[in-house]
């Protein structure tokens, strides 16, 4: 497989499709042929399949109502959090153009100073977020939020952690993982979890690039492997941001 | 019930909320507040079980994968039309900030000039679009497009459509219909149907008005009313559009 030099991996940065392809080290060769085959697009049949067995899919009703596009490139990040917040119906400011009406968009999650003062809107559209700044910007919105690096979570523990968190409808799940570990082209990226289907033991992304990938449910261990890469713009490793409101 | 004098209904128009509650005759007295129990959001785990049952659903795993804000008060027909675009993988136009990326847009979907000769994108941003404007939008963008009106069908005529549509992925439903019928605020409205529950004989709507109201399981009877009030800005009945691929 071809290495190639390439620049800080923060999430969703706009990196040429043909970059993408030889992407990562991660995994070994002839393990991405499988990967690849081993994710099961949502809208198909099959994806449904999964859904309808699924037990541990307290999460995927109200995120689905608030699915989003990332409003560019680099807004991976933001539509994940944005998701987040109206799925978890936190107070949200009114919204430009739609009245009395309030509902958290891609731009008014950066109304708040103190969201702004961890992050501003024009830095991350051109290099997106890391795992600790999306963790930060959730509370500075008034949310708990809970940062975890996957190199801290064994493969039982990650496991452990998707099944409660998805089979209670109070908090959310949000991963920061690299897409080349779950068989996707490309690089670092982030979306909600909304379910989990034990007999496959697979794990279902809400992918906010939409334009790009469907919705997939993944091995839990890809997505494991996935969270463990390294941020190379921190040095540190992705992982998942667990969102409660206070 | 107070009657107010009202601006003409063309679906999604912006009228205050206190209006909506006294906007139309239709139904009778007393039966507003058991419509209004009859609906049942669909994030909610009542609403996600009915999901779990429902037998001709081939159309929602595609359009929830799509599912959208409509981007203005007025855009309910322009959100829905994307969203039946999208599911239904029709070719689309390059998306402005995405790079080569192409998927349809509540902007790009009026790029060509032959959707703009039909209506533009700044008089439907005031007033909304009716039955036979949906119908002649969609059939502009490509695909085939037949707008029918609701008092064209009886109530069994409905429910086969309703069931023969959302039974095969390869075509949508839209409907326009008015929201008090179902029990709800507001005026006329146009959203897609995702899949219907034979035992309730129930409906489900994908509201893209999601800042307003969730997503929806009506009676079936109930929408069938609601797609058999008039248009005041036409004189005719609201419908259905039934959408396909060429």
């Amino acid at each position: 497989m071809l290495a190639l030099a390439l620049p800080a991996s923060r999430p969703c940065t706009a990196l040429p499709a043909v970059l993408g392809l030889a992407l990562l080290a991660l995994p070994p060769p002839g393990a991405l042929a499988q990967a690849a085959a081993a994710t099961i697009p949502l809208p198909e049949p099959r994806g449904q399949t999964l859904l309808l067995q699924s037990v541990d899919r307290a999460d995927y009703g109200p995120l689905a109502e608030q699915f989003l596009t990332q409003a560019n490139l680099a807004y991976c990040g933001v539509a994940s959090m944005v998701m987040v917040l109206n799925s978890l119906a936190v107070p949200a400011p009114a919204a430009a153009g739609y009245g009395s009406y309030r509902f958290w968009t891609q731009e008014n999650v950066f109304e708040a100073a103190d969201t702004r003062a961890v992050l501003s809107p024009e830095v991350v559209a051109r290099q997106g977020m890391t795992l600790q700044e999306l963790g930060a910007l959730l509370t500075s919105l008034g949310v708990q939020a809970r940062a975890i690096h996957g190199d801290r979570l064994s493969l039982a523990q990650f496991r452990l952690l998707v099944r409660s968190n998805l089979s209670q409808s109070g908090d959310r799940l949000l991963v920061n993982y690299h897409r080349k570990a779950v068989g996707q082209a490309g690089g670092g990226h982030i979306s909600p979890l909304a379910a989990y289907h034990a007999m496959t033991d697979r794990v279902l992304i809400l992918d906010v690039a939409r334009y790009r990938y469907p919705s997939v449910w993944v091995p839990l261990a890809d997505l494991w492997q996935a969270i463990r890469t390294t941020d190379s713009s921190t040095g540190l490793s992705r992982g998942v941001v667990v969102v409660r409101r206070i």
